[in-house]
């Protein structure tokens, strides 16, 4: 059986197929960046169409009560939260990663005082480092401790207060045993917040079985929530009471339409909760969501395993003769739903591979990576992706100058 | 001349009146709450289709740099602008009001260091105090002083770091004298941080010409930029070399996608940025911005004071005599585009007013608030809901259960 025949029977076997349908991609296009930016849901438009005309300019200040739009952070964090084995009442959208990253370090920061040090892993994506860097530096009383990812298990002391990890590296696909992570910094006396943006609707996550404290999520990559979609934050039920954000804006006020001149957090998830959301990007997140309804997570995660380890063999078979060397994990337990290989013309492959519409992306000095959003990419989407790399790299075609052209921007 | 007929012939001689022409706002409907959401731009749907559709549904990714998206938030920065009197490289859009509100207050303690009182009005919007109080927390070091409007210029003293007001007041729409804080502010050593959330679009800023150091705004309010738009934020140029945000997140950096580890801040207003901007509520934003094309600030501010000033003659003839007190100045150079009056029975009257298709809003625990947007509200409108209110009082229609019903939320 050739490659492309096997990717048809996989495809034609994967029970959640018929999930592509629940999105609109472009004609002929190999889109391997879900990872990046999620593809649209075919009823987006629809649903920004009605949120648009019929909610604002209709029904316009009503809507917040007749359409509770101030009900949809929490009823969207519910939505998530089976996606990161949490209850519903222990995840809220909101604001960006970024700041969900500050509000939860320096939270854990308060409950952890006189521990001194935030431990990350280096090289890990940069605004996580730099995010707890502007909470040490506000506290005056921190560092940030960025130690290698084998020196982790070691580097958890009593002087810890938290361990920020991202649980799939976004460069590498390496996905860390939470499970694991979490009871040694717990051992030692830390809290542990998981970076989920390159996990969430592609990987198993079990937030609560992991007895894990702290999350937070980016809502426009495998939850297909649009450009810059809001993000998401998870607090352990447990530790809900006693952490506060100190972004402490009328949002998470437990009365924000009493105008009360004193602060009282509200109770629960929804005190995580700062300025005035965007409604337009939470409608947009919404109809992301959707395209999860009624799928079964296993066989997210099942899809996901399945087109990473078919491209890696199509990759192993063929391309690794033209010098690519796999950067992310051979154990598919141990990666995400992307994988990333180091080439010396990593970055002009990438464009001209862009040229044949397959869009993965590139990320400095030289690695070309490949997202597999289990919803809509398709076996032979991966079988297209590695015989065109091989046809490129045969030929000679990826060496053209516009290829070599000025670096992307994201 | 009647009261509608005077109406007319203001508006038959209001330059800006086509401007309405620029909005689509429902059949019969009266909509005097933009001063909480902002009407809906007629191009408004068209745009996000294209934004939806085109931008994400078909370019993916390529969008960040094909339609630059990653220039967005300077280049709508930019034209807030001359909304506000400053230059083009001293506004972004960024994140929330209250996001904001935290990054500056923050900034502008760490310069200056040692001054233990961040003074703020009492009874001013709440979010402003919730943040100074988030910040003071985290800090450690600062306490925030809320005083009564009157004692501010004596309050600033030697250890005041920031004083944080709003420019126009959410409840009474009173407007500060930006300049004379300003001096004295400066003289006092403290910096002073701007709240233009309901100035901006509707009555004169001038940011520059009073010397001021740093301000946030509102995008959904008169700047139509739809539910919960992004908001800004301003530094003065002078100021920008020596603030750092405490929300130093990836967008912010010198470099977002070289993926330094180390956080590295943008030069001048860009460093003011954090995460990931949502671009589709940016695409609105554009679209309510858009609506000031061509406009004459001035004329803007001309129909702000000749719409509130008309109301106000209106009121005073008849609706005084139901018991209404004026909760606004009655100097038009000393309000907002705002004007509350103080009633017993504010909501069962809102509420009234509602059913008949005039919509403003109430503030507890009795304020009748109605809102002016010089872009698409008439005199007419102003004459029907004059008109609207002493019928309600003469009538008593005001009182029926249904009007007497649960608050609204926002």
């Amino acid at each position: 059986m050739t490659g492309s025949d096997l990717a048809r029977a996989l495809d034609a076997a994967d029970p959640i197929a018929p999930a592509r349908d629940r999105f609109r991609i472009p004609d002929g296009l190999v889109y391997l960046d879900g990872n990046s930016l999620g593809a649209m849901p075919s009823d987006a438009p629809a649903g920004m169409a009605d949120l648009v005309e019929r909610q604002w300019g209709r029904d316009l200040i009503s809507s917040w009560n007749r359409h509770d739009w101030v009900g949809l952070p929490l009823r969207l964090g519910a939505r998530i939260a089976p996606l990161v084995g949490a209850a519903p009442d222990e995840v809220v959208v909101a604001d960006t990663t970024s700041t969900n990253l500050f509000k939860l370090v320096a939270a854990a920061c308060a409950a952890r005082p006189g521990r001194g040090r935030i431990l990350t892993e280096r090289g890990d994506f940069p605004t996580d480092a730099y995010m707890a860097h502007g909470v040490a530096t506000m506290l005056g009383d921190r560092v940030v401790d960025a130690v290698a990812p084998d020196a982790l298990p070691e580097a958890i002391g009593p002087d810890v207060a938290l361990v920020l990890l991202s649980h799939v590296h976004y460069r590498t696909g390496a996905r860390h045993d939470m499970a694991r992570l979490t009871a040694l910094a717990h051992a030692g006396g830390a809290l542990v917040l998981w970076d989920l943006s390159h996990s969430t609707g592609a990987v198993p996550v079990a937030l609560d079985a992991c007895d894990a404290d702290l999350a937070v999520g980016c809502g426009y990559k495998y939850l297909n929530g649009g450009p810059g979609a809001p993000a998401f934050l998870f607090v352990a039920r447990r530790l809900q009471p006693a952490l506060v954000s100190p972004l402490s804006g009328w949002f998470g006020h437990a009365a924000p339409f009493a105008f009360d001149g004193d602060y009282r957090p509200a109770d629960g998830i929804a005190r995580f909760q700062c300025g005035t959301p965007s409604v337009l990007a939470l409608a947009a997140l919404a109809r992301g969501l959707a395209t999860f309804d009624g799928i079964d997570p296993g066989a997210i995660h099942a899809k996901s395993a399945s087109l990473t380890g078919f491209f890696l063999d199509r990759m192993d078979e063929t391309a690794g003769l033209h010098g690519f060397a796999l950067a992310s994990p051979r154990d598919p337990a141990r990666r995400g739903s992307h994988l990333s290989f180091a080439h010396p013309h990593a970055w002009p492959v990438c464009r001209a591979l862009a040229a044949r519409g397959i869009v993965g992306d590139f990320r400095p000095p030289d690695l070309l990576r490949l997202g597999f959003a289990p919803l809509y990419n398709t076996h032979l989407d991966a079988w297209r992706a590695a015989d065109a790399i091989v046809d490129l790299m045969r030929t000679g075609a990826w060496d053209r100058p516009a290829f070599h052209a000025a670096a992307q921007v994201t």
